[in-house]
């Protein structure tokens, strides 16, 4: 069994692999053909420590996928285990150090941020300042021009850091989050919604960072009246801020549609709507095949 | 991050080692010392297989474990790996094929059927022909001495294999497990109930094979009246054998205790018992940490 590094991993898993790795599995994703059975949740509260063990499988493809996936403190860590979907052999271990997860992530919220944001929109407000909050804006950038980013977190430093690490890499960044603007996306590890204020002029919001019970970054209202898309129905409804809003009584359990569609059949003409992404283990396989194919080839 | 192949593992794996995990993690599982989330089951129908992901710690040890387990026809594979509870680092891979699997199952399967049977019975009846079937058998003669093991199976050739492999071990085997005996294994993937008769003269019953829902080895009778111990609550009630009687209505969904008590405390005074075993992912870690930990010192 081979294990691969993530220099090999990081000169292969280029944003045009991963885009459309990630773009084929939500697609797939939303059209029933894949398999992605719940995911895991250990916690090691103790080291303040969260694991998620995810799976998942694109129907057709020769590899099915496990991706453990840690946090502890502020560090991520972690692998994908590709095996043989043919004959349940092990064929290899990406030790990405959480990087593939982290860069599906990012395609995936960039892909349907894109998506589901009107054309003319380049200023985008991103709550969070992990590094969700960084790759979020750099792999937007890769789909559209955004000619500003307004930055808001709970703590001043970090704010002036990522304004910092934006601007670095060329984004015209100020820490002004809090005001808004017509795209929002949030990457935070809230347990309380963030504040209101920041979406009142949004027409479209990405949510990433609600990823387990108990937390939660939307404020259920956001949800009433927009047009919905998640990324898994049931995962967004057991755990995901679609979830909070529909048990809020904001929505009803049947409004969302599938990211899947939406990146499919384009964006429906609406005048707000909310995507909530809390990862599926589909676009693992998919990254993680993808990745594979190229590595091995 | 360290892969150690199957020879190493095998090296010190040892009967000893593997025993002592098993039974200290059976013991902190009953105790909720462990950490469990629900395991995770990939099918892939169109090649026969099937792959469980499970996960497990064991309070206060160093790795935690995650574990996946393939069956694609006939053919077992496998392989765990062992995480570092204190920083979600990867530890190491362990590519031993599905064996530390098969031996935790052998394990936990001997030492619960070695409590639970009175001293005096050493006589077995085994009821399928797999790998499981030939295990259990062995690891059981560790524990206490067996004069005969009556061996059934659907197919003739596959009763008469299992019968000359124990043969070769130097256990009399005979083909006539369907009479019975005080004490009775099941290690098959059966989805009907097997044959009544074979259980008629059980004092106790260790059912191995059922780990998935829509599986069911054991006639949910057996339960009626019996002393009945689960290696995991919740997995047994929701795809075990015990869930399938359950269902049935022949006990009460609160009538199981936990096989770690009955390790710890030793077997109560009953007339019949019967254990259901679904496989819990604390024994996976708890093997897994003990052979890590000697791979490493």
């Amino acid at each position: 069994m081979r294990v691969f590094g993530l220099d090999e991993i990081s000169q292969v898993a280029t944003p045009a692999v991963v885009f459309d790795a990630v773009r084929s599995a939500l697609i797939a994703h939303a059209e029933g053909r894949t398999s992605v059975p719940a995911p895991m949740v250990l916690e090691f509260p103790e080291y303040a420590g969260d694991t998620h063990v995810k799976a998942g499988h694109v129907g057709g493809t020769p590899y099915f996928v496990v991706k453990v996936a840690s946090t502890f403190g502020s560090v991520n860590n972690g692998l994908m285990l590709a095996v043989d979907a043919t004959n349940g052999q092990p064929a290899a271990v990406l030790a990405d150090e959480g990087k593939l997860t982290a860069w599906r992530t990012a395609a995936a919220g960039a892909l349907i941020t894109d998506a589901m944001t009107p054309s003319g929109v380049d200023e985008v407000a991103v709550l969070g300042t992990g590094e969700q909050a960084l790759l979020q804006v750099l792999w937007l950038r890769e789909l559209r021009p955004l000619t500003r980013v307004k930055v808001w977190g709970r703590r001043p430093e970090a704010v002036e850091r990522l304004c910092a690490a934006l601007t670095a890499e060329g984004v015209n960044a100020t820490p002004d989050g809090l005001t808004g603007a017509p795209c929002v996306i949030t990457t935070t590890a809230a347990r309380e919604p963030l504040p209101l204020e920041a979406f009142r002029g949004a027409v479209h919001i990405t949510g990433i960072g609600t990823d387990m019970p108990g937390k939660g970054e939307l404020p259920p209202k956001v949800f009433a009246d927009a047009f919905i898309a998640t990324d898994d129905h049931t995962q967004c409804l057991h755990h995901g801020d679609f979830g909070n809003a529909v048990r809020a009584g904001v929505v009803e359990a049947t409004a969302d549609v599938a990211v899947g569609e939406v990146l499919r059949d384009g964006r429906p003409d609406v005048r707000r709507s909310v995507a909530d992404l809390t990862g599926v283990g589909a676009t693992d396989a998919g990254v993680a095949g993808a990745v594979l194919g190229q590595l091995v080839r």
